[in-house]
């Protein structure tokens, strides 16, 4: 098993996780932001498919098991303090569980924090996911 | 003072923390990832220049403030659960203490996970924050 630790400093993180962004190779779009443990983290490196852990179902989530919406990983960084990962993925359909390309898709309004949906669904969730 | 409970859920934060990503409205890089309390995402609305909340100095930080480096936000958009947010904004010299236009400036060899720096450094981090 390959050492990680000089990549990532998982100690950093509460309960041993470290916030993992996926950006689109492609698009530069900033997709979504995720957790990821060390298991995660080896996992991602040794499939090149984005894995991350689900603090709501606490195990590793295999991104696009269910949706079919999986992310090729073309590129991995991490930052200054190593304790934020950066993956540049090839997103296949929406990253979002809204059926949006990216899970970003809504802005803020400054003056009234009001929020506005921005971007086009994609797909629909009912269809990927079931009713 | 708005209500800003609408735009973002604090209360999903450990400490009322949440990860804000900042990206280059430009170029689209990534440029770093930080956390924000509602102080600082409130104060970030007012004054339309990136704060964040410190961890380590448990205080408002405001970007820039020491190196001159700050980030006028041009967009603020948040994620589908409201738990994260990002920041689109115009960079004002190098967004990483290191002297990087990144945080994320090093790669990770998906073999052996060792890191490669594969940006430029823009500034001496010397010349900006002393010795």
């Amino acid at each position: 098993m390959i050492d990680v630790s000089a990549a990532v400093d998982f100690s950093r993180g509460a309960d041993g996780l470290l916030p993992a962004i996926a950006q689109d190779a492609d698009s530069d779009r900033v997709l979504m932001m995720a957790w990821m443990n060390e298991e995660a983290f080896r996992e991602t490196l040794a499939t090149g498919q984005a894995v991350y852990y689900s603090r709501s179902r606490q195990a590793l989530w295999r991104k696009g098991e269910t949706s079919g919406h999986r992310q090729s990983v073309k590129e991995i960084r991490v930052d200054c303090d190593r304790d934020t990962i950066l993956l540049r993925v090839e997103q296949v359909g929406a990253a979002c569980h809204e059926g949006f390309q990216s899970c970003f898709f809504r802005a803020v309004d400054p003056h009234d924090a009001s929020l506005t949906t921005v971007d086009p669904r994609l797909v629909d969730p009912k269809q990927v996911y079931g009713t």
